[in-house]
């Protein structure tokens, strides 16, 4: 079965999702990053790098969340999760997920993170200072995409929406008015009465 | 005819490799970052971004490698460019373009780009201090996947190939010593003996 490894708050979150809209059979094992479940060996055996979601399947396990998101569609294609036999509307859901990774969740990254690219406490603080600011300007080139809606990729859900709905529910934390965002707004609403979502929320505040 | 719009010395050298690999037939149109061409208004409407690569294809534009990277692999399957039919492999392939976008490029990027995340002045000499020793531990974990060689994914050429002749061709400018990294120097080696290699550097140096 697949065993999937993530820690609330996380990015995991949309692979979660994308398991529980997949129809799959999959366990879950939650991390504490406050006990720095993240850098133990018996998880850095899964994953070098130290960092979620990773997805132990049969044949190994997967880490980085475009690549989970899409293994999900591709293993399960009858729950629809991506536009599997259409080269260019797949890369258009790749597009949209490596723009989440690369560069809004690094955004976001910058508040918490920025030890990672700076030693200087100094350095940590003006960073922190532009998250949303940040956010908002990658959030303004996200909102004309849902004006078609209902879904990120017009009337078809599928993963890139797992992974909004995960980043979008930032926004306010790092001070970004969702008032501003009226498409990302709905588009928050329509994911949260979705019944998988509702499980992938309630499984990682159970236990 | 697919075109190509890049700017030397960036991550749009990838998707070039890639194009050159393919047999595609394809132009090049390229930007000129010092006059600002990729924030001209040409520019914006194929890719709001403003970054480099950019693919135009017949239904439209495409951004981001690791979106392009497959899609040039899907739409030109002679090329055998990535393991297409089987989703795992197909994933490690995705996990490995997901890891040099969202996180060696990015560590890459504060040398250069630290206005980005921050407006202060210190604090991206800060950053810049950091990127050698941020640089050097991702590929300290790439090192070891090229044990099996003589490939990324061990015996089949891929697109993770031309991606990391990449971002690794900006190692000696970050400050890392290609003599801790084996694996990586021979890699490059074999990389730049590839005519598809050689194609792609010259159309970028010519003209």
């Amino acid at each position: 079965m697949l065993k999937f490894f993530y820690a609330p708050g996380t990015c995991a979150l949309a692979s979660h999702i994308a398991l529980a809209e997949s129809g799959a059979e999959y366990e879950t094992v939650r991390l504490d990053f406050k006990t720095e479940d993240q850098r133990k060996p018996d998880y850095l055996a899964i994953n070098p790098k130290g960092r979620v979601p990773s997805l132990m399947t049969e044949q190994g396990p997967l880490t980085e969340t475009p690549a989970i998101l899409v293994y999900i569609a591709q293993r399960f294609p009858a729950a629809r999760l991506a536009p599997l036999d259409d080269a260019f509307k797949f890369a258009r859901v790749q597009e949209f997920n490596s723009y989440m990774s690369s560069t809004v969740h690094v955004a976001h990254a910058h508040k918490g993170r920025g030890y990672r690219w700076s030693d200087d406490a100094a350095a940590h603080e003006s960073m922190k200072k532009k998250v949303g600011e940040n956010m908002l300007a990658c959030f303004r080139l996200v909102e004309p995409m849902l004006g078609k809606g209902p879904w990120v990729m017009g009337g078809a859900y599928s993963i890139c929406d797992a992974y909004l709905f995960t980043i979008s529910g930032w926004l306010e934390g790092d001070g970004v008015d969702l008032g501003l965002l009226a498409h990302v707004r709905a588009h928050r609403e329509r994911m949260a009465a979705r019944p998988a979502v509702q499980r992938a929320l309630a499984e990682q505040t159970a236990a």
